[in-house]
């Protein structure tokens, strides 16, 4: 690609130096790479937060793009760099299983990255985002090929944070994946493992609460309400119209959630 | 143009995945695009804080600049979605009032967009960011023509959100408009229809507090005090140097606003 | 070059219009000029954050840069804006100190940018960040030469926030630089002043805390427990494993550190 597309999801917030850098880092190295930025605001060393929003997000891109996902609370330990082809693009981050949800979704090959010509020098242990995860990226951007930047691994690490169990006949035990900023709960309960909800009498206990109700939109139930949806994002979401059902409910990310279909 | 800029503004915020999805969908249609955040940071839900941060910023951008703006309460009802051309710019988002301020300062062309070729299917109903308003920027940034998209409309919805109306021989009254990150008080009352406003007794009520101090600069007066300034934005703002006016008053976006002058 | 990068560090926020109307103003003026972000969440009116953030930013990015920095709590007063070189890179922003940690850096040739052909005119008092600083970079990105814009100065404002006195034959009294997202405490305590750190007794008085224990990586010491890192910044930073040494400490910015070395 003439400008390759270089994402950066990270939990670096905007208020330090850490982005800017290692936009610095990528540029320098490959001056035509275009930035995206897709969220720095992943929840601090929460590696399920980092899973679930790139493997929203990537599905989206061309071909190629390639993605740099920094959510690393063991930088400097024995935890390895990683180089992933997968879907036609590229990803780029630690064996922390921030990938878990790219990986249920594409068939994908994995790298160490262990060539150290593409690491910034000398390697800090506490910034990897700059020193390894930024350059590879851009190095990569600028002609190097998968296999120069080392050999396969199949030992990654995987977490299974979706299809959650079926725990009873009719029960399937889930927990809250993702709370988003309108306080919507987004569960990890598939849309399309119960694509007959809506016609079905249920019931999903969410903390102390049980909830009955379904709609397409969030409009169609009262101010405030509290129901689910099918969501955007292909998960059964507890909402609110207009409101936050985080707050209604109380309830915070990885808790559990209950369905029971009648 | 050959790098056409698509402005994003949203009220998304940026921890989830949302805004990296639609940075996704429109470069996968139109690589070429050059993405610009204004802000993701809208108040959730408010039409009236999207219509100002816009209204504001276009006029700044070169001729056929694409802004798509989504701060969309009603997604999946049946509110329309917009392809407005103004200015020698073009404005996509909801029919919910978000371009008011736009139409008071541009003769506009707005079309409803109906031509599903330019929709990511299937279309959610809760997502039309995604699905809706993000590939028609992309489309049209490509190269398709504001007519293949819909029909031209006059009914769209225009919120009177300026020029608040006289209340007595000398009070006009108006409303907090916005409050900005320093708590800088911008009212909905424009500095050009108070030219002499520094030259004569005037008194301007917030809440309790009665204010007739007005200065050109937020240095001009003592540190924490409270006064009003002629704003960059071209209103009246009521600020206090180094400190929050917003604070200061215990203030909040559309509480009233009265001024006198004697 | 062809596609000249600016950047843009501030403290504006995102949830204004501010920076979207400095990016509008930009583009119009350089349509190529490509757009990065380092950070817009300074701490509002906070010089020394400011001079932090750019100064870590910077050496990262390629020749030619040009880096637009907006905390301007003097903003309409007297004031100059500055335009400077330095490192084979631009940085235009108020003569405030807020270039001062790239000053202790590299050589820099100060320019006062009085050349008004370069301004959004009617300049306003209290926003140039959209009339002076984004215009200046975007016609020094277009083109024109630094000696346009105004005559050289070298009484420009300096802050001495580095490489803290000795206050005792073994006591050296610094302060924190920074507080990141993570709640390190970056403290203006030079890595490279004191080499042998891990290799002999010391002890650090933050707060009413002392530490006396240094690692390399924050998952050295146990969970949440507080200790001392070389930053990779280059600084001593007091960190905790996957905690906030801040809010374990009580500690804000510009708080006093107290090294001692036995």
């Amino acid at each position: 690609m003439r400008n390759p597309i270089i994402t950066l999801t990270t939990d670096f917030g905007t208020s330090d130096h850490y982005v800017g850098v290692m936009k610095g880092v990528i540029l320098r190295i490959c001056p035509a790479a275009r930035l995206v930025d897709l969220s720095h605001e992943v929840q601090a060393f929460e590696v399920t937060d980092g899973a679930f929003v790139i493997s929203q997000a990537y599905r989206y891109f061309p071909k190629k793009t390639i993605h740099v996902v920094v959510v690393d609370p063991g930088v400097g330990t024995a935890r390895r760099p990683l180089l992933m082809e997968a879907g036609g693009q590229y990803f780029i981050g630690p064996d922390n299983g921030v990938f878990s949800m790219v990986f249920t979704r594409e068939k994908a090959k994995v790298r160490e990255i262990t060539s150290e010509n593409f690491f910034l020098k000398p390697v800090s242990r506490t910034f990897h985002g700059r020193d390894v995860f930024a350059p590879a990226a851009a190095h990569l951007a600028k002609g190097a090929t998968p296999a120069q930047f080392g050999k396969p691994v199949i030992d990654y690490l995987r977490m299974n944070l979706e299809h959650p169990p079926r725990t009873g006949k009719r029960t399937w035990t889930g927990l809250i994946l993702k709370i988003d900023r309108f306080g919507n709960l987004i569960t990890n309960l598939q849309s399309g493992d119960f694509p007959d909800l809506h016609l079905r009498p249920f019931e999903m206990q969410v903390g102390v609460q049980k909830i009955s109700k379904i709609a397409q939109t969030f409009a169609d139930e009262g101010f405030g309400e509290v129901f689910i949806i099918m969501g955007s994002s292909g998960y059964l979401e507890v909402v609110a119209n207009q409101g936050s059902a985080a707050r209604q409910l109380g309830c915070g990310t990885g808790a559990p959630v209950e369905l029971s279909i009648y």
